[in-house]
């Protein structure tokens, strides 16, 4: 079996590695029930049996230091959350249509988070479902069409997200009124704003209206952009001048991941229409939103009833209201701000490593070939062999020459201190 | 403030009814913060604090009878499911794209429940994404686009199930290539074939090629359909005639609730090209799932990745297996069938009700005006008597005139002697 002509880089390759028989044997099951549409990460899968706060243990006590999970953002098995969630679910688990206290404690606690305009907010189960419900929303109030995402976006696995998605590879087509643009990848603000406009021009010739400009602020998988500050303002502009909205999708970046707030956009002083989150929500518990102004859901809601059968349920919103209290009491927007901060600096002063972009604990390094081209096969190699000395990272980037390093927001000096002894041991072989 | 311009009958409309202090302040809260897309049930809201098994209780010691609720199905806060919760979460909350054991035992478990055919499934967090999914790869199995669907189907809150979601009300548009159908509601599967086939002749004069004729096999939000057996297979003759394939939603009927067998479509002696499930699948942890015959997924699988960040995560594969368990254990599916063939008698002997059309414990009743016609009005104002009165069920049908009822499989004689003596103080009333 060969690699299917997909572009997701770091993915098992049946056949390529010999595996171990135990493990074989589960991957031959897991095709078998599973279907050809799954991929496991790395050359050689990693097998995991259990996992406390940044590591992971496999079943013979094999051990990764976790940094690559951002759903687990306050740690893997955070006891308060355990807690949270195991008390809750043997409490009451129902939905949105009975009247409950905690998921407006909840709503208002999360809003409090946000600039004042975004007041409204409505829960659904994953950030696909939240993205889908922000441009359904979009659509309605623009009564427009036309979407621009950069060229290697990803926003999701539902019809409508996946064809907003070009990072899913050439076998899932993009919408018809979809319009790609490159990521800043200098974060050049102008030249955003120009190519937001060209997008924009491009729509009108085709007879399409502009409907939203949907931003994942961190540009995780078009190989991360943090900087300069405030260079996502002049395509703000750009798309609110032509009628279209704009959509900070946070799953990735949100929940203090970028060491500065609770939110990404706000690094650029902007405020968008509408708000997407999810991945590190419930740190784990499947739980996303979609936080609103309320000008822009009111003929919705008027005419569309919105309910999701397990989105924002009370185990849910106890998970996220747990996560919450994580975030504040172990202070780990500023611990993503400090041990970011050092992370960077020992990338940056790595010999042979490319360019090294971040913000907090959402880190990205380029690997420069030769030829001062992309090196992708590098990165698969240095990805892979970490794996092998007990460091999970995986990579980014169009080209996939990008190293994404997001450990849980818990990560401290001395999971660094590993990690960096890891990565230079590989970078010496 | 009016009810807003939709097809939802029993919703709660703000002032209509005078509330208790506290409730009242709560429903302001919850409409400033979740904003006005949300629903509550019944003219007089229900705040709920615990469950337990059947019962749901408010902050005062109110005790509702759950005669509606169809995701707990196990009971509420089932101890099994809660301590396989609890006990993974503090264990190991990870993804499909490392290796671990049990999301392949569950799948090979699942799949046992289904005909062999069906030997592939993929794992997603909601019915929503199940359906929206299973579209996706129908729409590249098929190259169609043509769907068929009943006219008050529900199936799904993502952009391409609400279009396909008619009982969502007028404000929702139809998706252009989607096709409306009545329900089969007295069985007839000739007639209902030939509805298919008239679908599929209207698809041909617009251009459009045929994809899926795309059922809820118990047709729940159309009024309840469930017999005769059998009366199914010629419609999915039909479609795949004209190169369609069939899928099956059993996200409300499967798992156990019509009292035949672990899915409803085994009553019609066919077999699904898809089958979709979810609400019932971890007793209301997110989870939900795609079961495919493996030549429909082949080509999607060889272009197309597919992962869901929460969807079979290790937590949602616990809880799941649990709830298979208790179904076995507790022999569900026996007592869905004795108690639902109890409460099905209890219904026709009961004089002032129309029509019954049930399955096990999925129960439809008619209400009828004196004109012979469908009387709504009387539909929900039993719904709100009985509300007050402690029991807890809801409403059915394009016209809004079907009483639905769907308890806890857990459901017994002692409660339904409880329900009956509530329902015939109400209808004396």
């Amino acid at each position: 079996m060969t690699r299917p002509d997909d572009t997701m880089v770091n993915s098992f390759v049946p056949g390529e590695v010999e595996l171990a028989s135990g493990d074989k044997s589960l991957v031959d099951r897991r095709l078998a029930a599973l279907g050809p549409a799954y991929r496991l990460f790395y050359q050689r899968p990693v097998r995991l049996v259990r996992a406390e706060d940044v590591w992971l243990y496999g079943p013979n006590g094999e051990r990764y230091l976790d940094a690559y999970n951002n759903v687990v953002s306050v740690g893997h098995c955070h006891p308060h959350v355990v807690d949270a969630i195991a008390r809750q679910a043997g409490t009451l688990c129902t939905h949105t249509r009975y009247l409950t206290s905690p998921v407006i404690d909840y709503a208002e606690r999360l809003l409090g988070t946000l600039p004042a305009a975004l007041s409204n907010v409505m829960f659904t189960c994953s950030g696909s479902e939240a993205n889908d419900l922000a441009l359904r929303i979009a659509s309605d109030f623009t009564q427009g069409e036309g979407v621009i995402v950069t060229e290697n976006a990803y926003h999701g696995t539902t019809q409508l997200m996946a064809a907003l998605s070009p990072s899913l590879g050439p076998g899932v087509a993009p919408s018809r009124t979809a319009r790609l643009i490159p990521a800043p990848l200098h974060g050049d603000g102008a030249r955003f704003a120009a190519d937001v406009a060209g997008a924009l021009a491009d729509l009108a010739r085709s007879g399409i209206k502009p409907c939203a400009l949907l931003l994942d602020t961190i540009f995780t998988s078009d190989g991360v952009v943090a900087d300069p500050s405030g260079f996502l303002a002049p395509a703000v502009e750009t798309i609110r001048r032509a009628g279209g909205i704009v959509i900070a999708d946070e799953v990735q970046a949100g929940f203090g991941r970028t060491g500065s707030g609770m939110w990404c956009f706000s690094r650029h002083g902007i405020v968008p229409d509408m708000v997407t989150m999810g991945k590190p929500m419930g740190n784990g518990y499947p739980v996303a939103a979609v936080a609103i102004q309320p000008r822009v859901v009111a003929g919705f809601g008027a005419k569309a009833r919105y309910f999701n059968t397990f989105g924002g349920n009370t185990v849910a919103i106890a998970a996220a209201d747990a996560v919450l209290d994580v975030i504040e009491r172990q202070d780990l927007i500023q611990n993503a701000a400090a041990v970011g901060g050092s992370f960077a600096a020992a990338l940056r002063s790595t010999p042979d490593l490319g360019p090294v972009r971040s913000a907090g604990l959402m880190l990205a390094v380029d690997l420069i070939g030769e030829s001062g081209g992309p090196d992708p096969e590098r990165a698969a190699r240095i990805v892979n062999r970490l794996r092998d000395r007990g460091v999970l990272i995986s990579v980014s980037s169009k080209a996939g020459h990008t190293l994404k390093i997001r450990p849980p927001l818990t990560f401290g000096l001395d999971h660094l201190d590993f990690f960096m002894d890891r990565l230079q041991r590989v970078l010496r072989e």
